[in-house]
């Protein structure tokens, strides 16, 4: 049998170039949400199936998450999102922790795509989560943190917006306002999270089909469609904006402009897949033509620690997922050049003294200069294609001539210059161009 | 239904400490392996089931791997070992690869252990290999990285032993020299991988089982305790010692002194567990009392890229899992003291303008300073308890008073010693601080 060489359907293998890639995103974003003093955490991939029946959008459960039964019995499943099990992990220590707790964690997780649609089975999420904040210092900080981790890779305010909604100012449009029973409510609110995916027409159709049918006989379906059609808060009817909620989340973005970050926005069509959360939630778009859609999404979900038993602790939060990002900062030539961790390949030529050429290339390693060693044996030109190939621009050449003088070579591959110096010298030379 | 706040059975949740712990170690072993030219790789952590079925041991595949069927149909394992799947990427890509390739990973894999054995079911392991060379260069090498992963943690060679023994030499011993069938072979080396578990008496009653009653009677039992009790090369009978794979043995043993590494020695115990390595296999063992056992273990295993259709590679590979790393490092008392990765704790006194007490602490943090903010409106003993409890020795007090003056008050947790500075000065200060 011939075994196949691909990766498992919808995931990605990571070769050195594709890591390298990840590996300069995640380093970014630990730099800007630890600014703000959050500290990484990490947990199991599995977790009890348990865990997601709780109060996780139900879809998810049933037909996307990776679920089976393990050898003990166990109900198991791959983590399809990172937010219940951090939950849990504060709750596990909900007296000993100190509040605000600042979490972060940049987990892979999992989800059943059907493979045709393209879509990945495996990403790798940021996850920054403030605990212990009832007001909206929390909301702030979080869409600060945000913010900044766009701003650290580059980003120009007008390459993204922000657009920002709350679940409490929808209840009471939907139920206040609208009138909408429970049941109404909730086939709206879905429909509006799948807004701007609909052609107008079949949005009012379903819109239609959500309410009842005195409802909309008496024009219902075209008060929705008004209040849907509010840019800001202070299109909505005056009734609505005196809701708590609606003041509240305009201080949000009276303060986030004072705070200098003048892309965030109302959007009404803002809603949130999961049914957790509890007061304002956020999405962060692209504004590229060809990628314009939502990068990162989060909230308020003040309920979710209380479910494991514990009094419930406020929490403000966000997902941030790396295929998008890295979507994001490709379209936007946001990347710099991205250098291996080699400083130089070595050829060691034919009748140099291996025991020789090995004790100075350790003394290249422990001047924290990385060095590739070539295969012994090889011809010049061999060396100098192995390392093109691998990017590495630097070539030294160890020849026995080279081990008597300590006068060894270094050639730039690209520019096909070389110089002749004493180890030392060498090892600075590359540890000053590592620095440029 | 009250949710439990523990982790899937055998797994570990990371708090923020024990991030951190894990976060030196894997900074560590990067750095290390680096110096070498390794190059970062990754991989999904599902796999399809065939790729362990093909050569690694069946115990693994049976008892001990994670597997189920997708919704697709699909038999899915989670990786048990990450060999399988950097064989298979390398055979992917088995032209276009400059060679030697030189590849490391820390992956997270899974085993089925039993709960009350009390072993963990993830474990990280750091797993280094290089393709493409055929000679004991690549032996050297590998030997070299995984000596210098304990050296770069501050290890003295005195607390680790490099355990060596070559596969080919057991072959010729079991068939040349002992005459063994292949069944007695196979039974015989699986006996020796276990020789130090066992009692002696028991160890030789199941010898005396794995081989034919003729043999037995021949003495055959004695004979192979004699070789046992080799302790180093040059003990083993003459005949053996003129077989190449004892030769080729020898010189890697003396390479390595000559290069520095002095605590390697032959162990005929070492056997591998995995049927696939094909020349010289090693160990490290630590030497504490406390933890006398294998930590890393290695080999050549030239056939496992061929196994995909494609021209074999030689390579030669080692894993070294993070638990008993971390086991080592503190038996050892080589951790160092890991501090917060936040710099101060910002506490902003009731009355102080907010937006200015932001603006100054987001100048904080574009110089490079991680700050955590109090929640407005505690008390300043609540935010020295919160830091304190943190692990954040350094305090910014922000009132009124202070931000009309750019006067910041920094106040050191530990000493109690207050200072008052302006913004840029206290920058500098935290600065130097982290540095020290």
């Amino acid at each position: 049998m011939t075994l196949s060489t691909q990766p498992y359907k919808g995931a990605r293998d990571f070769y050195p170039e594709d890591k390298r890639l990840q590996k300069y995103l995640f380093a970014s974003l630990r730099k800007s949400v630890e600014k703000y003093g959050y500290e990484e955490y990490d947990a199991p991939i599995l977790e009890s199936l348990d865990l997601y029946l709780a109060k996780t959008g139900e879809e998810i459960v049933n037909e996307q998450t990776y679920t089976f039964t393990d050898r003990g019995g166990r109900q198991v499943a791959i983590r399809p999102e990172m937010t219940p099990t951090v939950s849990r992990m504060v709750a596990a220590r909900r007296q000993e922790l100190a509040y605000p707790l600042r979490w972060y964690s940049i987990p892979n997780l999992w989800r059943y795509e059907r493979p045709q649609r393209g879509r990945l089975r495996e990403h790798w999420q940021l996850n920054v989560d403030i605990f212990g904040i009832e007001s909206e210092q929390a909301e702030l900080e979080i869409i600060s943190v945000a913010n900044q981790v766009f701003k650290d890779l580059g980003a120009k305010p007008d390459m993204y917006q922000i657009k920002l909604n709350s679940r409490q100012l929808m209840d009471a449009i939907f139920t206040d306002y609208l009138g909408l029973d429970d049941a109404e409510a909730h086939s709206v609110a879905k429909l509006v999270d799948r807004m701007h995916k609909l052609e107008h027409a079949a949005f009012v159709a379903q819109l239609d089909a959500a309410i009842s049918p005195s409802k909309r006989e008496s024009g219902l379906t075209e008060k929705i469609l008004a209040i849907l059609a509010a840019k800001k808060l202070t299109d909505l009817p005056q009734e609505v904006q005196q809701h708590a909620s609606s003041r509240l989340l305009q201080t949000v973005l009276d303060d986030l402009v004072a705070a200098g970050i003048g892309n965030a926005v109302f959007d009404i069509s803002v809603m949130r897949g999961f049914d957790y959360y509890t007061g304002i939630v956020f999405e962060i778009f692209d504004t590229h033509p060809d990628n314009n859609r939502s990068m990162m999404g989060g909230g308020r979900y003040d309920g979710l620690v209380g479910l494991f038993g514990v009094e419930p602790v406020p929490t403000v939060g966000f997902g941030l997922g790396d295929a998008t990002l890295a979507n994001f900062v490709e379209l936007h030539h946001l990347l710099p050049k991205l250098p291996t961790e080699t400083a130089a390949y070595v050829a060691v030529l034919d009748g140099a003294d291996v025991p020789t050429a090995s004790k100075i290339i350790r003394e290249f390693r422990d001047e924290g200069v990385n060095l590739a060693v070539g295969r012994y044996g090889r011809k010049l030109q061999e060396h100098f294609k192995a390392a093109e190939k691998k990017g590495i621009e630097q070539l030294i050449i160890l020849g026995q001539k080279e081990l008597d003088d300590n006068q060894l070579v270094l050639k730039n591959l690209a520019t096909g210059q070389e110089e002749r110096h004493g180890m030392t010298r060498i090892a600075s030379l590359l540890q000053d161009h590592r620095r440029a």
